[in-house]
């Protein structure tokens, strides 16, 4: 087994290895169980996979429709008018083009989505934080953010709600407090990607009629598809217009285009599968609770957030997780506001907690300190 | 069938309407056949089919990876080193990227691929246009390029070669003679988004040791599949860095990352392919050219630029072969240069040819004035 090979494929700035990439480099005979990855494992179901399947050559051959068709087809899912919606090929097309043209200083809570604290950076913007407490289980305060914004001048704030990689949320009327405290900025950015999972309200509505409130949403996480490439953005009407003419035509690929003119079709299963995830969250949390010396925090998310006791290697533990077991884990060293004591572990179904229990038993009772096993042992 | 309803799908400006969009609205019994759209119809192989399917849950369940294996993997197909390689989702990406840092001046050809010159519009950028003309063929005389681009001391000259939709071309050494008598370009940039049909060399070679080259290239086309957006630049390692750090992270979707892992596999039948192509490109020629009134230009490319007789209303006989025989063609009104005088018929394999040819003989021997025949006749 490449351990060296495995580590170096880790060290991605600020994000995840692809699961391919580790895939073709382990040689772990059991099935690689992914953790880092946070993924709707019950969507989507198998009719909707075998539709695709029937139709693929035609969907692939032609141009897929021009952003008024999928905004219509957002509009027909989410209840919320075209005109406002702006269709993106994946959330993070949208996050790159905001930043590119973003206002004055920007503040941003940390930890979270690291595009949103490294585009900045890489931008050389004015970038300032707030950095999320372990003793309030990594929850804002409304005065906290509008202190901050004060205090810097800020033109933009962003907000990842359900938080990621903590999982702690802010309500719906928590964001309007937000929206009322500071008219002032260019922009209160919410980025909604995982409230599907979470039992929150979206402030979506709230950003049609706000002069500068942008939901961006991923759908890749709630469609269990990250390699479709689909999110999309709300705001006001002439902003979403702005928006849509920076971005490219076609943006949209013939699949998730074909997935959004679907998706109506499978609406009860696309609805359920949330509630799945949320009693998968359940399962998890009560189980990783058990393991002496791991803290895991409230989450609305998909994924947790987990502590492990003071010393504890995080990056060893991860190493010997997808070398020796095959359960790849994600540690936070490289997340601005975190380190590798943190664990954020997307939420799977109950065979791969255990086998993830199981793991975390045998490793956590060695001391970590090195990565010379190379058999796997589970 | 609606005829005013096909009619307002086609008056998308500078572009086609969807081809979804015609299918859903027409009621012809016949299958739909497509001449707007050129693209690769002898690829991809059904083995290759085959495997995406088997792959395809997979292939959409995870992020895919990031743009340096994707420009390995283009590397890998093109024989050209992957640090000089950006790329993208659809050649639209890289078009909307450059437009939006584009310097000076910008000269370009008309007619041409519409992005080329709406976008400058949009932008609100001094455009300069050159008209191809009829009687050289619509070819270009690089003396005319470099007059024009020195006259308006040009800061962009943008060619698309092989010229869509005109199939006109300048060969290496013209585009080598553009490089060398244009140094003061901040970029001089080649669309090369239809050459795999042609037997034109890429200037890619040339771009990798220039200062302001730039090579363009869609594999939508050359793939058979629009729907999957793939495309990339090709240019001097520095420009290649930054080109790529402007485009948003995982803006490649899975499948398309997949089929860029996979061609080398296919590589005897996408080389084939295109000679199949260029085999059928003769026969269309000679079927249409056998029709009175039309005049068929020659082309390098996967489509014919065809004239119509003095008076023949473009639009009319369009909106015709579409109601009465199922048959989609573009006329060329809406493109900047050109006039609904004249058509870009995408190659079609003999079949199809045929159909074409009947349904013409139909429409062009009957008054084309107005559009109330609403049966399908053919």
């Amino acid at each position: 087994m490449k351990d060296n090979h495995v580590a170096e494929l880790f060290n991605v700035r600020s994000h995840n290895p692809s699961y391919f990439s580790v895939k073709d480099s382990i040689t772990c005979q059991e099935e690689l169980l992914d953790f880092c990855i946070p993924v709707n494992l019950y969507f989507p179901p198998n009719r909707m996979i075998d539709e695709i399947h029937r139709h693929l050559p035609e969907i692939l051959r032609y141009y897929p429709d021009y952003a008024q068709t999928h905004a219509e087809n957002i509009g027909a899912i989410t209840g919320l008018p075209a005109e406002n919606i702006v269709p993106a090929n994946g959330s993070t097309e949208i996050i790159t083009t905001l930043c590119q043209r973003i206002s004055g200083p920007i503040v941003t809570s940390i930890p979270t989505f690291s595009r949103w604290t490294d585009l900045p950076e890489e931008l050389h913007l004015e970038l300032h934080t707030i950095e999320r407490k372990r003793e309030h289980d990594f929850r804002l305060c409304v005065s906290e953010i509008v202190k901050k914004c004060r205090n810097v001048s800020a033109g933009t704030l962003v907000i990842s709600n359900p938080n990621n990689p903590t999982g702690a949320a802010l309500t719906l009327d928590e964001i309007g407090e937000l929206v009322t405290a500071l008219p002032s900025l260019d922009a209160l950015i919410v980025d909604e990607s995982f409230i599907d999972f979470s039992d929150l309200q979206s402030a979506a509505s709230l950003a049609i009629a706000s002069s500068n409130l942008i939901v961006v949403k991923s759908l890749g996480k709630s469609l269990g598809w990250h390699g479709v490439r689909l999110g999309y953005a709300i705001t006001n009407t002439a902003r979403a217009r702005e928006l849509r003419n920076r971005l490219p035509f076609w943006n949209i690929n013939g699949i998730a285009a074909h997935i959004l003119k679907q998706l109506p079709n499978y609406n009860d299963e696309f609805r359920s599968s949330f509630q799945k995830v949320a009693d998968d969250r359940i399962y998890m949390t009560t189980e990783l609770s058990q393991i002496a010396g791991l803290h895991v925090f409230p989450s609305q998310a998909n994924f947790l957030f987990v502590e492990l006791a003071e010393g504890v290697a995080g990056r060893d533990l991860r190493n010997r997780l997808v070398s020796n077991h095959g359960v790849m884990i994600r540690e936070c060293s490289n997340k601005l506001g975190s380190s590798e004591r943190y664990l954020r572990l997307a939420v799977q179904k109950p065979f791969a907690v255990d086998r993830l229990i199981g793991a975390l038993h045998v490793e956590l009772d060695r001391p970590l300190t090195n990565m010379n096993i190379s058999m796997c042992v589970s």
